[in-house]
Order: structure tokens, then C-alpha cells, then sequence
């Protein structure tokens, strides 16, 4: 069955969600089927908004600006890395994580690990440096409980690695009903805090961004702290460490980190005005699906579905 | 339901597997439904083996070499990127391709494009040399007939750009069952034949590499040709072009091809020699099992699916 009209909203297509949605309900921990077969089918390109259409038509109001008691500036000889904490999903991490910004923790380390496809990370090559007002341990805060209060806008399509999955602060997240929990997804671009194989183990003191195809494996396995919202092609460019792991193999191959503040600690004038746009609007649903059907010229097969880790979430200068 | 011991093989497992196969057959063309729902509670790690045990007991046999007529050695200043070129499932691109490195076409081109988690693409940045024996349009091979011969080794989840995925020759595949189509997929690694709008319009003297996360919107919208087999790391850390699409502003940005051969025509001695896992093996079904679910002690909750761009596909030098 193929669904020529695919737009937000067209009638035919919301009773198709819902009786998807329906038999999934049924089925849920029964049996699984690939998703989005309705969809998939080759159709003519609905004729619809491209995504620079729905951005250009957003109102300011759609925009929302960093928060800068949540937001790090990582800053390398490169130039300045923005990255937007998460303290919904991860408040003890993004709390350590602020204190050790604070006391300069990691003024003068570096990045020590760069592997293809997967992640770079930072911390202390040495081990040595004092956590101070620290914490050395964190509770795994690796999923949250599902709180009514938990703001989640959901995919129309489908997953493999969790029930559900869709948007929450503007971060790609899961959520599991059934199981109660709910936890941000490992798309590019999101920041972690490193652990042994102790889960309490990770402290926000050794942080990593995938910088490839989503690791989805490690969600519910490690804590995301945030996701880097500019200058991810600082950290995506740099020399793959040749060692295990994409460790650097000599001290002279570390990245230096000049270092990490809160932007709120940063003068005004110093400050990156950036803006994300909210996953919470009709705007952001027009641009999902903008990109589940592609409308310009060049496509000639829209995918009639897209996956969590392909949705961008723009950010602006304004 | 969770299924806790989801070892290859297990008897549950291939009942609950039956079913789901079952269902999926009746309900295709139907409803979807997110994949995987039986996998997904949290699980204890099954007693099973991890990744590097599985290729420790591989035997010689699991390894194929590359064929030389059809492997292209990409010269930049920075070293060699091997390139596997795709004849089954793009015969007059990899033809064409052929034809052009013979000819020396590539041969001081250079890259032009770097666009952050998406492609590099390279080519005639003056658009001026002249393609000799090659042809200057080509069918469009976005798609194979689904015929009997084609290899197709299934992933046992479910995917949400395709009926059904898996592997062809080693490379990441999708095929429609009901459409009578096979293509591949636009994984991390894959290399194909730019285009503009008109759908006859690549011919192989403009070619990309994915270097981010899996643009599976691309699928059937443009002839995939291969996959880089060694030297990603030389593509995916190219400095980002700064102009519109990644590409970059002034000529002394572009990246220098050196020259790009066909294995076949280079001296033994110069050669790259590599193996590829055979993916219609045991061994390589063993390895999708181990990371679907991880074994080793860092894991706590495994994911009991994959995504198909997320397989590796091992590559050795014997």
C-alpha cells in the first residue's frame, strides 16, 4: 500500500498512524516488524514545504536562545566548541561537570582520543589532576524515570533500539512506557561522560562526542550530558589516534584544550548568541517532515521515513 | 517479553523469529511497526561470545580477497584510500569508473567538497577535462531486479528505509521483496557517482564518500558504486568547505588527487593487500550476533538489534 499524499495531517495518512499506532499498542513485547512499510513504497514527491521553506516561515517565537548556565565553551587552538548541557536527563553529571568547568579542572588538558567513526574524547592524559569540589563517583544516570512532566515530542516513524523515540529540550531522546523510563539518544554530535566498567564510575571529568554513525548501542548504557550545537567540525576533522580505541599514541599527538568555561561566566560580549530551534512546535514537525518526504527537484524517491539520528535541529545566529 | 538468552540458534529465539517473519509477511504493505519490541527490555548480557573472539576463530576461508580489477587506489598527499567497487550492483557506473582512472581522468583532480557528517566529493573543480572513452551519461543504477542469483545474507531486525536489509557481496543492502528490487545503502564508507537532477546524469567523473552518519534518504535517488575498504580516516578528517553544501570557497582549499588506479594495473609489490569478511558466512553471522547483543563486561544493557549501518565489516591485511 503506498500513501501518494503523505503530508502533515492529510487525513488518510493520520488514520494510517493511528492504526499503526494501535497494532503496535497490541503487539508491543509480542512480536516486531520492520517499520514504515505503508511508507515505502516509490511515490511522486508530495508536493510540500522544503526544510529552508519551513525555516524561513518559523517565527521567532520557535527559536529559543542557549541557556548560559547550562551551555560549555570547550576552547581549542581550532576555535570554540558550543555544547548545551542536558540537566534534565543528567543533573548530577551536568552539575560535576559545571563545578570542574569551574575550577578550571580542565584548563590545560586535552583531547586524547579520536576514533573513526565513533567518538573523540578529552580528559586528563596523566590521571593526576585533583576532581577538588568534585565528585569522583556520579549515580548512573543513564535512563530517567518517564514523569508525566517529561517534555516528548515523538517520530511519526518507527526504531529498532527503543519503543519509541523523538525529542525532548531539543535533544533526541527514547522513551519505554512500558518499562517507565526515558533517556537521550547517541546521534552525532552528543556529548557523554566516560566510565569504566563500574557504572557509578563516570564523573563528567573524561567527556566524548560521537563524531560518526550513531553509536545507538551505548544509549541506556552511559550518561549523556548535552550535544554539541557548534563547532562540531573542530572535533569531527581531527587526526585519528592510531593506538587501541583511537587513543593517541604519543603525548605530542594530544589535542590541547585552551579551556572550558560556562557561558555564563563569560562576559556578555564574549558570549556565541546562538539560538535552537523547538522541537516542541509545529515548526520542527513541519521540518520532520520535510525530511521523512524530501521535496526538491532533486529527489525522484521520498524514504517516507527518517531515522532519529537524521533529523537536524538547527541552530542560528540571530 | 524479553528474550534472555538470545544466543544465535536458541530455540526461543527462532520461534519468536518464525513469528515475527510470519506476521511481518502478512501484515507487509499493511500496518508497521517499530522493530524489535520482543529484544528490547533491559536483559542480562547473554553468555556469548564478543566480536574479537568471533574473528579470532575465523577460519582462512571466512576471508575473500579483493579483486584487483575492480579495487581503485585513491593517491592523496596523505596516503592511499582503497576503494571496492560495486560491479553487481552499479555494472556501468564501475565500468565507466574504470574507464576514467585508465584514461588518468582523476588524476590531478582534486576534492572539492567536505561537508560536516554528511560526504566528500571529488572531481574537476573546472569542469573542463574532457571524459574520453567514458560516457558522459549513464543509466540510472539506483536499483538492481531483486533475480534469484543476488547474494543477500538478511539481517534478522527490522529497518525502517527498507522491507529488508542486509548484505550483498559485502557490502550493506536493501532489498523489496514485493517491488522485485535489490540497492545499496548509503553506510558510513560508501562511495558513489554524484548526479544533478536529471536522473541519467552521473557518470562516475564526480564521485562522494559518506563520512557521517547514514544518509539512508539517499537510497534509490542515486547510483552507490563501492565502498572504501581502508583509509577513511584520510577523507573523514578533511578540513569542512566553508561554502554552501561543504564546498570549498577557494581553489588552494581543495584537497590534491594524486592519481587513482585500478589495483589490477598497479605492480604487485605496490599493492594494498586486504581481505574482506565474507558476509554469507557463519562467521560473519556470529558477528552480527555479538553486537547486537555485547558480551564484554563494559555493557550492561544490551541492545538485542542492530541497525545495518552499524555492522562492521571487517577488513585485514593477511
Amino acid at each position: 500500500m503506498t500513501c501518494r499524499s503523505c503530508m502533515p495531517g492529510a487525513p488518510r495518512c493520520r488514520t494510517l498512524a493511528r492504526i499503526r499506532q494501535a497494532v503496535a499498542a497490541l503487539l508491543l513485547g509480542a512480536v516486531a516488524l520492520p517499520a514504515g512499510a505503508e511508507d515505502r513504497a516509490p511515490v511522486e514527491p508530495p508536493a510540500g514545504r522544503t526544510m529552508a521553506e519551513v525555516l524561513a516561515a518559523a517565527a521567532p517565537a520557535d527559536w529559543r536562545p542557549l541557556d548560559a548556565g547550562h551551555t560549555l565553551y570547550l576552547e581549542l587552538d581550532s576555535g570554540r566548541v558550543v555544547i548545551e548541557l542536558a540537566p534534565r536527563f543528567a543533573p548530577e553529571h551536568a552539575a560535576n561537570i559545571l563545578r570542574l568547568a569551574r575550577q578550571g579542572y580542565y584548563d590545560g588538558l586535552a583531547i586524547v582520543r579520536s576514533q573513526d567513526n565513533f567518538v573523540v574524547q578529552w580528559g586528563d592524559p596523566e590521571g593526576k589532576r585533583p576532581l577538588g569540589e568534585a565528585r569522583a563517583t556520579l549515580p548512573p544516570e543513564f535512563t530517567v524515570p518517564l514523569a508525566a512532566s517529561l517534555p516528548f515530542t515523538p517520530l511519526p516513524d518507527g526504531d529498532g533500539y527503543a519503543p519509541e523515540v523523538g525529542f525532548s529540550d531539543g535533544f533526541p531522546a527514547a522513551r519505554d512506557r512500558q518499562a517507565g523510563q526515558a533517556w537521550l539518544a547517541h546521534c552525532y554530535a552528543m556529548v557523554g561522560a566516560g566510565r569504566g566498567n563500574e557504572v557509578d564510575s563516570g564523573n563528567g571529568a573524561e567527556v566524548y562526542v560521537v563524531i560518526g554513525h550513531a553509536p545507538r548501542q551505548l544509549d541506556r548504557n552511559i550518561a549523556l550530558v548535552g550535544r554539541v550545537v557548534q563547532g562540531m567540525e573542530r572535533l569531527a576533522t581531527l587526526p585519528r589516534g592510531s593506538g587501541p580505541l583511537g587513543f593517541y599514541e604519543q603525548p605530542a599527538q594530544h589535542v590541547p584544550i585552551r579551556r572550558v568555561r560556562v557561558a555564563a561566566d563569560v562576559p556578555e560580549s564574549e558570549r556565541s548568541r546562538l539560538e535552537v530551534l523547538r522541537t516542541d512546535t509545529a515548526t520542527f514537525a513541519a521540518l520532520v517532515e520535510a525530511r521523512r518526504n524530501r521535496r526538491d527537484e532533486w529527489y525522484k524517491v521520498p524514504a517516507g521515513h527518517i531515522d532519529l539520528c537524521n533529523v537536524p535541529i538547527p541552530v542560528r545566529s540571530p
